[in-house]
């Protein structure tokens, strides 16, 4: 074996390992929300902060580290090609779907704000504060870089043996997955897991390993790269940051308060000349949103499940539409709330009415809701696709050989905090994850109510 | 990334992948039985046969591919360094095991005898015909030349994906393998797996994972050249092929075919000065070689078991050592017929009566047996070491994504069928085992009576 001279001394020479490898490493959905800012919103300014929702630390790495990282996705600046793909590739069925002069803006006057990195009492605090169009992309750069980071500082633990063994659990693991999902008729799976993979690399591996093996069940991915990179399909439209950040602006006034999730629709069907057409109803609670919601909301496609019980919330949906005198069967619901394959299997099963060959209802987890709600009837009740995150490029749970959990995903959030000095808010179907100034929620909370939610703490 | 050109040149250029990187890729007892019989029989001519005992096809590959596999084994030579290594290394705790002499001759003159193969119906027909000292060493190469060539056409059926996939799930096979004997007390496991592996590479793998996790217990491999190479003890003193030799120079009078089974100890003991003293009584039957043997025969140090349920043997043998007034707690028996974790965690706990820490007798696959035989104190009773072959080194079954069972090990031997014309026989502890032409196995069970033999169907 001849000694590849020039690859063992850059192994040795390199001064740092990238992250973020480009501009387009991030959701597709944020490149959608970001023409709807630059658009809308240019004045506009927010704060974006890093919250960690989990008991598990993030700060197994140095801080410098972590800035030497957010210098260079900093000095990143979209390349030539990739606009050219964003301008000319079909999105959702629609060449043209971002404007040449967004485009134009995007290639050349595109730059990401500033950041605030500080340590304190051993752990990162990390926020980001400007125009809006110059903080949001900061989201998924920031989120894939500190659990890269961390991932990393756990790699430099173990032996070229153990790191052997963690890959090759970890691709089993995968495997066993892909197999259960692989011939079950009328599967649409798609790769959401950007914010909190294992690695870029290993997010690859993921997705081509999903799109060699589920043929038309996979759908594609999230992220804007690996689509370009790969020619999938680029998923996503919204999140909840529209509706938080008109709601901050809204404040106020109760009422304006209330019609700014309607607005946040309104707006986006008028950016997008009615394409794109999935909401997300649960930013200030599911059940609230669709009491009050004006009539034209029931021509969307579909809504997006994010923090309610897919199968709650799918009902729900399904009996509005029929309210509304509408088909759910052309309707389309896609789950992204921490699915794995049980629940993508037991929901797929659920709506689409398409049962695995060898697979029984009680199969899975859910099976107990699954037939408390559902005699067994094949057919479609309404579309699903799933938004496999986190378990699909961050299960490396039990796969390292140290055992001692420093793989094992954290539940690390970047989300608006501010909105030109206001608190942002984020309510969710799920109480514990409410989000903002207590004082605030709890405004925020009398004006949305509570109905619907999960986790509401008891009241004696 | 910089394209390495010499290298993905070289990979598209290359004539041929050989199996047999270096003549010291055997089994180390090769080179002790060759030593002896360049010694003793320089002039025996003997034929071997290679024979598949499985249902399995072996000819899943062209003729072709095998004869340049065995055209370039026999291009080797011993190398100087190799020869080095084999002066003066220490072996069993001695130095100069290998006389001058001898190891001259090996670095000078050794060659491989010519071979014959031949395709007839579909499968392959492989012997090697000439003086012993030249057609011994044949045996580890033509079953390592064949067992990677059948591997080689079956990952040849495999994606790059359905390749990686492969050896992910036999990496995690392996490692839930040395899981389990991590951290056992007094553990003794030598790889024996070179005959019957995956490949060479793989075998390698699985002898590094095996020392760098199982520390003192792991104690060796039986391959001379991953001796040499990472520094591990050589592990093998003797085989069957020495008594089926003498046995059939002996065949024409019935005591001197009896006498033929000690007279082979006799010569080994004299050759090695006393060392190496590990007996291989099944050739013609454990219980009639207990039963008749001479007394000095008790002074050995312990025996192999090969083809008898090693918890019987093992019994079999304490109880003559204790007629024979030796203490069995200082004898070692060595287990080496298709083992696995569960065998080898069950027998150290039966005869070394060491339990690891939370597992419980009745966790073995043979706790039955183990119950009947011995109610549980702790104690060595007789020292017990596991050669641990194929399902160490080839178990890949249920890791091919195809799921074909073209990586399943098959029993593959390949074994001396002639001596100066004569028919050679062996009867084993296993009736199904027996090999050599019906009515010579008849004359031979004649002689040597059929006491304490099993008729177990041979699992490969």
């Amino acid at each position: 074996m001849i000694v590849n001279f020039a690859e063992r001394a850059h192994n040795h020479n390199w001064e740092l390992d990238p992250v973020t490898r480009s501009l387009l490493d991030t959701d597709f959905y944020k490149l959608l929300m970001l023409q709807f800012i630059w658009k809308h919103y240019p004045k506009t300014r927010v704060q974006f902060t890093v919250y960690n929702r989990s008991a598990a630390p993030v700060d197994t790495f140095h801080i410098e580290e972590l800035t030497q990282q957010l210098d260079h996705a900093r000095s990143r600046r979209f390349r030539r090609s990739e606009v050219v793909w964003l301008a000319g590739n079909t999105f959702y069925g629609r060449q043209g779907i971002f404007e040449p002069a967004f485009l134009e803006w995007l290639e050349r006057d595109f730059r990401l704000s500033d950041y605030e990195a500080s340590v304190n009492d051993g752990r990162f605090h990390l926020s980001f504060d400007g125009l809006w169009t110059d903080t949001t992309m900061w989201e998924l750069y920031s989120l894939s870089i500190i659990n890269e980071l961390r991932t990393r500082a756990s790699l430099k633990r173990l032996s070229e043996f153990g790191l052997d063994i963690l890959y090759a659990e970890a691709k089993t693991k995968l495997w066993n997955k892909i197999e259960r999902l692989r011939g079950v008729p009328n599967l649409n799976v798609a790769d959401f897991g950007t914010r909190r993979r294992h690695s870029f690399l290993w997010q690859e591996y993921v997705v081509e390993a999903m799109a060699a093996n589920l043929g038309s069940g996979f759908i594609g991915t999230s992220n804007a790269f690996l689509a370009h990179k790969h020619d999938l399909e680029a998923i996503g439209t919204n999140a909840h940051e529209i509706p938080m950040v008109l709601a901050a602006l809204a404040r106020d006034n109760d009422e304006a308060l209330k019609a700014s999730q309607y607005h946040v629709l309104e707006l986006w069907q008028q950016t997008y000349s009615g394409a794109l057409r999935i909401m997300l109803p649960d930013t200030f609670g599911t059940t609230q949103f669709f009491e009050n919601a004006p009539e034209w909301i029931a021509d969307w496609t579909g809504q997006r499940i994010d923090s309610k019980d897919p199968y709650v919330a799918g009902d729900e949906y399904i009996a509005w539409l029929k309210v509304h005198g509408r088909d759910p069967r052309e309707k389309l619901i896609i789950a992204s709330d921490a699915l794995d394959v049980d629940d993508i299997l037991g929901l797929h099963a659920y709506f689409s009415g398409s049962l695995a060959a060898g697979i029984k209802v009680n199969d899975f987890r859910s099976a107990a809701d699954f037939q408390d709600r559902r005699k067994w009837t094949p057919g479609r009740r309404i579309r699903f696709s799933a938004g496999w995150g986190t378990l699909l490029t961050n299960d490396f749970r039990g796969c390292d050989p140290s055992g001692d959990g420093g793989f094992d995903p954290i539940s690390l959030i970047s989300k608006v905090s501010s909105v030109e000095g206001r608190p942002a808010v984020k309510l969710s179907d799920n109480y514990a994850k409410a989000l903002g100034p207590a004082k605030e929620i709890e405004r925020y909370r009398s004006v949305f109510g509570m109905a619907g939610m999960s986790n509401t703490p008891v009241i004696t």
